[in-house]
């Protein structure tokens, strides 16, 4: 079994996320733990049925455009109707628009298992939410009706749409335009590249969230507009009309990821392609960026859970696969040892398990961030998690990308040769993963994002409330012994963070922008993995204090404390040599003269 | 242009590994550097017409299976026929035997073409060529005549057949069993598993170097013999006889490499295969670790082909893609700059060409020692050559296939999307290299045979003749300005290295072989590293030296010195943490429980 477990979900949920007191706020008063648990299950149940099976198939079978249709295989479309029909789609919204209102934190648990299960699948349904979201935090009440309600039952799906041939990375340069129409619509025309799930069948139609630029609007970003633009015409009554002038003008094929198409979508070829305006106008990116944040903290869970499902499987491969024998005994007529008893098979896993289970960990503490953002009763505590947020959510989505992509890289290792064959799923966790530094921003763009505004806006307060909130855990775990090692390391890290961005700080303030981050790659990492630590010392409390109390299983609790071992071991200290070329300012790639590349 | 360029085989060749002096030798006294440089050419013609045009279809159209036959592209065929007319086979093969008696650096050189353009075609060749040699080292007269000779036309290819389905990494538990038959012969019965170039239609026969036990043999690796076992009988007139029972179990689906057959053999299933014994008895693992070792070096070199490759290509994407604009002068309506502009896209070229052309000449260096080793005049330059090859061997196959693996992932981020899809060479490089730290000894491996063999054999004999070469590199720095700091950094990273292994040392003595060897693959990590930064500084002082008297292209000279700052800027400092870890004896990886993971 390689998909997520339940015991480390509601170890995090119950442990780290403290449930019970998100629990007692009032949006949640329908709700109770064994509730919870039953969506949990739920969710695993429909996991292992409907997604988990034809996970390779899907990669096998790409998705195919025969006689102008996008076809795949009936099982992905059982399995996003299954989960549509459980309720997914519409679990965190408010009772009144018929959904769950369950916390955020819960409905991404719950995700998780989804993508443990199949990655690709699951991204119709989850890019269907964030585009929904969007709708539902700026669009008018009858955009809301129109195409928010049919969202939330799986009628229509959704996508978002901003990249462009010419402008990847870059949305000032997008070129899609849009003309005011006599009605109140707008025309639009262009080309959007990259959009996921941006042609299908498996649903009655498809919700564009797409940038577009108001004829006259200012230059760059500061005049992109959001629009909602619907594959099919939608009546006032919520039947549907003719067809929208949106056309596939490709499938991409790609890497990994296979079973989620990627498209190159052209809007008005012909000059009838309607789109709704939501918000205001020129205030578009801002807008986008509520779906951004939500989707860039999704693919670090995406990450973080592939990682998780290459863990599982390596480790269950190394249980069970006899090779070789140890350093100490190595008779030949004695019997072989299953390869988990090998020090580096060890290491394989401990680095897996720590990438994964604290990837894992970190997005759903974003996730519960967005509850707190939304739920706390003090402005100050709302205050303070949106803070928190906007820090962490550059390190959620970059620092599993990166890292739960090397632990797939070591479960190919344990399986060896095997690994390597399309027989066994890690090398499809492994091009999967790949996708994820890549999209939603770059891991490049995280890094920019982090040292070139979060760690610095406001004063410097949302880098202040995470030192705040690293030093809670810091102290609490000074006072127990076998952690007060481990408290001292973070706190030594913290204070290394502190000083590298004040001196980075100065630099920037200099008028330097350039030198303070040319390197900001390395800050990146410094500054994740000093987060990651904090997140296993936190676990780690969790842990020592279950096994204290007896609570819990026993090896579940020991693994964490022995993956928080190693990761403060064999980890952590790599901030130490980043910390010291970050201080230095080293300016190799800043002189280094393009003719000699 | 992606494939090897000619400028920076002839920086190696005669700036690095002083090719003058060896041709000067009594072996080569037929050849001079303008010969040479034609055989480059030759291979370079080559590699671009034969070998790259089809190394995208060969990954898309795999080697299948059809009415019992290997069924590939023609392209394959045409081009192992255009390799072996060309004289590669035999190319460093004595001319009495119709080689043309080239250095071996100079053939690995030029094999250097072929690996980035195709690596998988390559295989074909590059394994006949690894048989080939075992033959003419340990094979009888007669073996030679009847199997080496036409190996050397192409007219067989060859085979390395050592695992097992129960025995990966493991040959002491191999169980392919050899029974003396009355003429000499041995009956072999057994199954093969992972045997690259298993089966094909490439030549007239197939020549398998396979491990076996004759019975009554010791047990584990002492009871090893070699044999040649021939997918056809071959008649003592040359001509084919009837076929040998060997049978294709199945081809094996891979991520990567696909061009390349991989199988599973079963050998004598009805009884009548038959194989030749080579050297003595018992005596086979030692014959075939020549093989090995040779294979090894040619790993790590097709791991630096590929990222050297990936490097190539996303330099030139970079030069020519515009995103994005300069962060001091973002005003949205000034034109976009190409991407290379940007600092991250900088560190992630430096980052390869550092991996890439660091790996190469680390290769090369090892193939020249090859040819120290087999031509020094002296017995003292022979005896050295040999003990550097062996302690560079595990360092020559692990670092190139680690950190040139990472490369790839950096030539895909630059070109962003485009760099996931099928539509662009970087991801099947990705996907190529990903077997490199697996086959010929994982990564593991390598690491306990460089802790736990190499750096204390002989009394920490091979060890000290590094630290010597060293030691001559960091001397002849000091004096050049440009170069002083590195050479400082160089001497301090070689005694932590030399400070470690005593440690470690120590601890092996005391008897905890399983403590010294927990953190082996940290070790190779640091080990590879400070071995790099001196194949790093050895360029600098040619590179300065050239720009100095010059001599040379400015621009590539230029580009070495920037890449060698970079590592020793970013990647030498890493050694410091490692050092940190190995000292301290770190156990986490021998206190897991298994129950914990």
């Amino acid at each position: 079994m390689s998909r997520m477990d339940r015991g480390e979900i509601d170890f995090i949920l119950d442990g780290l996320l403290d449930l019970d007191s998100l629990l007692s706020r009032p949006r949640f008063s329908h709700l109770d733990r064994d509730a919870l648990s039953q969506v949990l299950d739920t969710a695993a149940g429909l996991a292992d049925d409907k997604f988990g099976p034809h996970y390779h198939e899907a990669d096998k079978h790409e998705p195919d455009r025969i006689n102008g249709k996008v076809v795949m295989l009936p099982a992905v479309q059982e399995a996003v109707d299954a989960f549509a029909e459980a309720g997914f789609l519409a679990a965190h919204h408010d009772e009144e628009l018929g959904g769950l209102q369950l916390p955020w934190c819960v409905v991404q648990a719950a995700f998780s298992f989804f993508q443990t299960a199949n990655i690709a699948t699951a991204a119709y349904p989850f890019l269907t939410i964030g585009a929904g979201n969007l709708i539902r935090s700026f669009g008018s009440e009858a955009q809301q009706a129109k195409f928010l309600a049919p969202m939330l039952t799986g009628r229509f799906f959704g996508t978002m749409a901003l990249s462009e041939p010419q402008a990847g990375s870059s949305l000032a340069d997008i070129r899609t335009s849009a003309t005011p129409n006599p009605d109140g619509s707008y025309a639009i025309t262009g080309t959007k590249q990259w959009i996921s799930a941006g042609e299908h069948e498996l649903s009655d139609n498809i919700v564009h969230m797409v940038l577009a630029k108001i004829k006259g609007a200012p230059a760059g970003v500061k005049g992109i507009s959001l629009f909602i633009v619907p594959r099919i015409r939608v009546n006032d009554d919520g039947s549907l009309g003719p067809d929208n002038d949106v056309r596939l003008v490709s499938l991409l094929h790609k890497m990994g990821y296979r079973g989620t198409t990627s498209t190159i979508l052209s809007f008005g070829e012909e000059g009838r392609c309607q789109g709704f305006l939501v918000g205001q106008a020129h205030h578009g990116l801002s807008y986008m960026f509520q779906m951004m944040n939500e989707a860039r903290i999704g693919v670090g869970l995406g990450a973080a859970a592939l990682g998780y499902a290459g863990y599982r499987y390596s480790a269950e491969y190394a249980r069970t696969r006899p090779q070789g024998r140890p350093l100490e005994a190595r008779d030949p007529t004695s019997p072989m040892v299953p390869i988990i008893e090998h020090a580096d098979v060890r290491r394989m896993l401990l680095q897996q398990k720590a990438a994964s289970e604290g990837a894992i960990a970190l997005c759903l503490l974003c996730a519960r961030l967005v509850d707190e953002e939304r739920t706390a009763a003090e402005e100050a505590d709302r205050r303070r998690a949106s803070l928190l947020l906007e820090l962490l959510t550059p390190i959620a989505k970059s620092w599993p990308s990166e890292h739960c992509l090397e632990a797939n890289k070591w479960a190919i290792q344990i399986l060896g040769g095997y690994g390597y064959t399309r027989d066994y799923p890690v090398e499809q966790y492994y091009r999967d993963n790949r996708l994820n530094p890549i999209h939603e921003g770059t891991y490049g763009i995280q890094a920019n994002d982090l040292l070139g505004r979060k760690v610095f806006m406001d004063g410097g307060a949302a880098f202040e409330a995470l030192a705040a909130e690293m030093a809670t855990t810091i102290t609490a775990a000074t006072s127990r012994p076998a952690l007060a090692t481990h408290a001292a390391g973070l706190g030594e890290a913290l204070s290394r963070v502190a000083t590298v961005t004040a001196h980075l700080g100065t630099v920037r303030a200099g008028g330097h922008v350039a030198l303070s981050l040319a390197n900001a790659t390395t800050y990146l990492e410094m500054f994740g993995h000093t987060v990651m630590a904090w997140i296993w010392l936190r676990q780690a409390l969790v842990a020592d204090t279950w096994l204290t109390d007896g609570k819990g299983d026993s090896n579940h609790l020991n693994g964490k404390l022995a993956a928080c071992r190693w990761f403060f071991a064999h980890e952590l200290p790599k901030t130490v040599t980043q910390a010291t070329i970050l201080t230095s300012l080293d300016r190799t790639v800043l002189d280094v003269d393009t003719a000699w590349l």
